[in-house]
């Protein structure tokens, strides 16, 4: 598939029977040993979204998405199973579950509809995170090498932290509990809802920037597709409050070129230190 | 069942067949026309809890649990189907389906542990709320009598709502979007994990404090539980930041009397207005 994107290629799923998928998951994507979970969540999505209709104007697209985290995906074939509970008038809804052979990876209960229906009220209370332009942010490549070393998954995607989030990257972590950053899919690829289920768990865990630098495998990631995204650099900004009994959660935003909170999410995360 | 609260008597599932509960849910607990979402939540959180183990120190206690929410639950006979999905050591992931007849009104995805494993690292930034104490907080019977009128729910535990926070219940709503209350159960039952899936959804819905009146039923409600409340009042906090092409997130906050932050929740809703 030369004319697809590379995340459009490595999130590809191939319908086999009805309601099964095959797919790849490519080495790229990789933190540590196991595959990003935005990554993961993303194929299940694309299954989903296969499921009930593919394209815009029907219910192709995911407006509320959560994912339990079973067991690590490993680089390799995988398979996802999607299954629709209910098919709605503007809504659907549906489950998925992501296999590697005898291995359940990942499990998904999701809504589905249409972004494009319009609705002129909005009461937006929340502010976009501000922080310099991508050009003044520091990108990938200044991440210490021992972090990146472990995640080739910094090369699939062009990531751009804020510096006044990024003391921990030089040993100075702020201790507030906040990463904030840039970030696009490379070769021009635009945006859209698919893509800010990965977005949303681009940055590096944000125990980082409170001195924890231990792993912190994702439990459960709920991500709202608020709005199709603009066209550009999106704006991340992911932070914690409850940093407590052995857990954390790590809410993100996501805001588009045209400064609206297109995505939200929250994951619990349990602490390994 | 004489010697049980009521909320356990009314959460109460009977195993059936291995993984098949059945209960029934009180007229009581309705609002609208439907019952309660945290209600319905602490039904199949019930179920999970006896498939997972059913006590402390087994795996019987809600981690973290997403409900969607596929139609509006009535009064009457209900039937929860309970699956282990994942048995580890520290954790087990399930799912559930709460259906009526042939309607299914929920499917859950949860992962259940034991809260009572002890991790001293401790860095929560997040605040309690700050309101007046319950004796100087208006009671449900404040409430408009045409919100009453639906909401038999509002006798089935006690709430007072912050003043500063309620102007929308005599027609000047703050425009902030945001809902403050204490909030126990009747009868002298302490809070415990699962009576906190019911907390997260007991206030009014905070998009009345946007001035907005109409009905805004829940798509997906995730609740993440981190610590076992001590026993006294409940403080909850439930605020918007994002009211916007058709839906609203609703965060809340539940807060123990020894002042901690015992669980985190979001729920997506629709807004029809």
């Amino acid at each position: 598939m030369p004319d697809l994107y590379g995340f459009d290629r490595e999130t590809t799923v191939v319908p086999r029977d009805p309601g099964r998928y095959d797919g790849e998951l490519h080495e790229g994507w990789r933190i540590g040993l196991g595959i990003n979970g935005g990554l993961l969540l993303a194929v299940a999505g694309r299954a989903l979204a296969a499921e009930f209709g593919g394209g815009q104007g029907t219910h192709g697209e995911p407006i509320a998405i959560s994912g339990y985290y079973l067991s690590a995906a490993r680089p390799g074939a995988v398979s996802v199973r999607a299954e629709a509970l209910r098919r709605g008038r503007t809504l659907s809804t549906g489950t998925a579950s992501v296999r590697q052979g005898d291995e359940e990876r990942l499990r998904v209960l999701a809504t589905y509809g249409d972004l494009g229906r319009n609705h002129a009220d909005v009461r937006t209370s929340a502010t976009p995170p501000q922080m310099p332009p991508p050009e003044e942010c520091a990108g990938s490549e200044t991440a210490p090498a021992g972090f990146r070393k472990h995640a080739p998954l910094l090369d699939r995607f062009e990531l751009r932290l804020d510096p006044a989030t990024a003391g921990w990257t030089t040993g100075a972590p702020s201790g507030r509990g906040l990463i904030q950053g840039w970030f696009r899919l490379p070769d021009g690829r635009e945006p859209d809802p698919l893509a800010l289920l990965l977005a949303v768990d681009a940055l590096p865990p944000v125990s980082l920037d409170l001195g924890v630098a231990g792993w912190t495998p994702t439990l459960e990631l709920t991500v709202h597709v608020r709005a199709r995204p603009a066209p550009g650099w999106l704006r991340l900004k992911h932070s914690t409050r409850n940093f407590a009994h052995g857990y954390l959660e790590e809410d993100a935003e996501v805001w588009d070129s045209a400064g609206r909170l297109v995505a939200q999410s929250r994951q619990l995360a349990r602490v390994r230190s």
